[in-house]
């Protein structure tokens, strides 16, 4: 199916091709591959988000590119893609924890958080109007001791995860991670994947200031990023530091 | 008729073709087809219903690949296609099933609970600015001792069937069906029937975590999933595992 | 008037052609064509509903290929063309009915509940954002000890008749209508009239299972179904039964 | 102005053609001459509706053929064209005769009733979102003990007349009104007038069956048909029954 | 700009083309030159309008070629152009009247009932989804013992005129007025101006059924219609009649 | 860029064409092209406006050629372009003056006045179904003893002016104004040279009824219009009168 | 991807492109470069804010070309592009900022502010019938001490930033921002480097009357205008002015 017979199924978000497929959503997939990649590690005492924050200007402050947000004392989220559509849905989420805590009196469940925003994307994808989220959310955080970590897509299907990428060279990191994940990881070696599956796709190595990481671990159930010393000392640690 | 008098038609969901087809309805068939299949089987003491979940990383929950899902105590949903879609109409069964206990209070029938989720389907057939719903569902339950077993399709129309298939693959399976299905069959026969027709598409076997299987038996009322052994040592009785 | 020129009068529902047709209603009646049959006879002393339904496999439920309904205690509908639309007039069909024994305390009349379904279907031929149904309906029942058969077309047109077929092969059924049909039938020759037609467009003939018929009598006011049992007396007594 | 010009104005209902047409309006005039004829004639002592009703069938109801219809004890109404679009503007036209005896105490006159139609009609020719009606109505009926005789157009414009013909074969059956038209005619030769001016354009005569006649006379300010019996006596007399 | 060019500005109602121009306003300018003639002349003691009303048929009612219409007792309004929009414009003149009169006790101004009219006018060539009014209208009336005559055009711009023509022939009458009117005349004197200005542009002559004036003299304050022997007697006077 | 190119962006209003443009807002500009001038001149003792109303005929009334107008006693509003609009902005700001007074209790700032109406017109440039307006403003006025002169464009941008034109022959009148405009000049210099720069234009000469000008001095903070004596005393003063 | 390709993707704004980007969006930030460049730096005392206002005529006030605002006592905003898209943008972030003070009686946050920006523009990237803003924001001020700098883009995204340039010659100023900015710098030595970047772009020079500065500074947490004369001593110091 070449040229003219395809763009007269993209233009319209609501509808079928002829194959069945969305064009729209599959195109908002690329959005997300536009982006810098970020990778999720589920090991047995906690969640890892990691994401590369590339800054095309010195004078960008690092931390204005948002990549690793927290939703709630024990849920953070990843992001690759579209930045100004990943901070609509960051909303809802927070949103959604949020209420859960007013009407239950209780901390919301990392899957039901999901499940909200994959709801949400998918009207995005059904009605006219619209366009469809140009970003894929990793979602990871403790319910009941458990550690979980979920992936959100611009079609609006959740999927759980021991570990994931998403983003620019997602197909490569995934498969790093396939070759080097072990359930038996603790939350240090979740690290330590992480940042070496990141550092797989960067020929100049990683600098503290390009990486956003953060942990949820079982037994404090809260989320915390690492400052950028913490970051270095892991970068000479693993020996994955560039040579600026 | 084709190419540019094709697209005509098919670029808005809510016209007819001049042979009286909706081409719409037709594409959201082939997202159908797009899915993995799944099987349900009614026998004389209950319904199976049965889904192969193939997981595209072996870092993935299977678990969290959503094909099988309980809608009341004695209601389960199979579903083939696209995932989202499957979710929403899954809400709308299972808010249907809760308010018919509020407003009865009693469960819901089979039959009023598929023609609920048929009628809603069918809305998104007739009014603009919203396409169809690119998945079929299969609705297995008992009502009144009963074992009910229905089939929902993108245009809206409810079909009950003694055994049926959704789907890729869909021709072989139900032509498998037809072959095999005997109306004595008992509950773990169906179980056994669904998985071989599974299998019969799949080349390469199948494995425990790749098959997802419910039953709703006569006597219990109740959807119950086969955990991974259960299915592990079916497959293995039936001689249907594959190598890994 | 062919190819291009046709399709600008033909994507949106709302507009007439330049000899004042409106093709999408046209296409829809096409709709209807790609239905089987059904058949209404009005006799002095009742009505007789019949239809075909054909099932893609021996294993779908018969009683789901849902053809003729029940509106009321004395009135009946058979219907031809899509499925799911059919669905919608029927149920609008029933409120009416329904709201009509709660205002004025007395079954509705079938003209009036015929007309309230036409009114229905013309609106959806005349204003933007929607495309017409796919459908065509026989109303028939009993009202001030008369019986009635109206049907109802996809521009909302109604008609009232003494025979009459609608679906496929619509033109050769009515032939067998006009030819065959007399005003001094009793309903038992009504009953044989519609087997008869539907037999005509069939070449291997008519098995119970494939057809549904109903009756309303002038006596009892009452919609009745006949079951399998009294069809297949009924295709032997005519010798209407095909090999299977 | 020749095919593609044209149609960049035809497909949108409420726009002007370079030189100042509505297409749109131009083409559901069409309609209303696709439909067979009717006919008023004004005399002094009354006014006649008269409409020929052709049946694809001679098993359908000829009275189902809607053609002529009492809106109120003093005011009738004859269409052409689209059936099922008449059936609407009846229903306005029946709606404001009894608003007016509600709010007024008094019977519509014929002019406002007929103004509040072609009020609804012109709207349906400037909004979008919606086609004109392809129908036009004749309106006759006694007011202050004055016979009224009003046409209304697709483009909502009304006319009042002696004697004028719409639907098929307009223009022939209007030369002969206005030929044989003369204003000292009483109800009767009003009468012998419209069956004559409908059998100029029928070469095979006219039948009993195939005729709706009305009369609303000045002394019993009343709407009243004629019976299939009167008709046939009438059409022996003028020597216009067919051979049939 | 010619053709393909020009097509893509005017199919949108709320858009300007590259000069700065709304060609759908323009357009309905033609449909104002597609109705027949009215006149208007403003004398030291009242207005005169005049019309032509062709009639197309002999059995036709002149008085229901609604070309001249009393909005209030002191204002009238002659029309050309699309007859069914004038209706509406001219329910709006009369809706304003009306409201002035009850907020404020007096007669509404003849400069205002103007301008809300064409404030009316103005939103249909700017708001999507609708097309202009394709009428002129020229307003004239008595207020503060003052004669006052104005223009409303399809842009919904007021004009003030001494003598001006709208419709069929405007600018040939606009020259004939240009060159005759003088700001001595009388109402009588402006009466035979406009009928000679509508004889200017009849080859056949005028005759008295076919032609509609009014006049609203200062002293009286009064809105009149001449009759049918008014006219004639001045076309006999004036020597205008036609040959029948 | 060129002919099907540039189409594709401004048929929409809403869209950016990819060098960043909005093509229906420069079309808007254009329309005021179409207009004649108007010209504003800011002194230290007041602010004048002036503008050029030709007539189309002699019979037409000059004050119905509405290109000045008062919006509260100490703000006036010259116009160019299309009228229909120019009077929608003008009750705009005519409402917004009354608010101001009934708010405040004090007359509204003549910038704050520009502002609003600027902020009005961006809405049309910028929300879909809807076209910019065609007309740019002159907004003069007195506010804390302070002379103010603003212009508002179809983009919705507030700019002030010492001495501004606007309208046909822009480019033209600006430069004359950027030649002959000096801060020391009191409000009678500024009245000559508003007539001087129209008149640069004018091959003719001007004549006292077809230039419209109103000062708004700051010592009487009052709007007033030049009668047609005073014009007319001006233009021979200045030697600037045509022929006639 | 070339012609007819984009084109079909760069019409609507809420869809993707195969490539996963939004074009409206990309032809936005064009818009934004059709401005006169803005600059922002921070320096540990304070932030500075300026702007490049070049003026059409001499005629023009100077002060009402907009580029440099104040939003609350402690944060001003610089913009670059669509001026009337600015002004809306810069209502909405003051309407934020007086709401923050009554809702928790304290000054808002430079980040909170800017966020709720950059929310409202994403939302006129997605839903359909309106185009994205055509203008970026540098957004400065005071909150905790903290001096703080961020960009809004039109894709609705937010920057934090030590210095930067936004609109017309983007690239060439960014690079001597990087080349020259220090952390160590004071708030004059960024007002020297603000006016050094803008200069530097500028072959003519800069003049006082066509350069807007502001500086928010840590200790007065105070917006301030530098007149025009104190920008002349600087431009004079800094040996940056032109030629006139």
């Amino acid at each position: 199916m070449q040229g003219n017979d395809q763009q007269a199924y993209d233009r319209g978000i609501t509808i079928f091709s002829p194959d069945g497929r969305l064009y729209q959503v599959e195109y908002a997939r690329e959005a997300v591959k536009r982006g810098t990649a970020s990778v999720g590690v589920r090991t047995a005492d906690g969640v890892v988000l990691a994401a590369d924050r590339h800054a095309r200007s010195p004078l960008i402050e690092r931390d204005s590119i948002e990549k690793i947000h927290e939703i709630d004392d024990h849920v953070g989220v990843a992001s690759a893609g579209h930045v100004a559509d990943a901070r609509q849905l960051i909303d809802v989420a927070r949103r959604q924890a949020q209420v859960n805590r007013l009407r239950y009196d209780e901390p919301a469940s990392v899957e039901s958080l999901t499940k909200e925003v994959t709801d949400y994307i998918q009207q995005y994808t059904q009605t006219g109007g619209a366009r469809p989220f140009g970003v894929a959310l990793l979602v990871g955080g403790i319910k009941d001791g458990e550690p979980r970590l979920f992936e959100t897509d611009p079609s609006g299907t959740p999927y759980e995860w021991q570990a994931v990428a998403i983003g620019g060279s997602r197909e490569e990191i995934q498969n790093f991670l396939e070759d080097e994940y072990t359930e038996e990881m603790d939350l240090e070696g979740g690290v330590e994947l992480a940042l070496r599956a990141l550092e797989s796709v960067n020929d100049d190595g990683l600098d503290a200031s390009g990486v956003d990481i953060a942990t949820i671990d079982v037994e404090s159930k809260q989320f915390g990023k690492l400052d950028e010393d913490e970051v270095s000392a892991r970068l000479d640690e693993f020996e994955l530091g560039g040579e600026n």
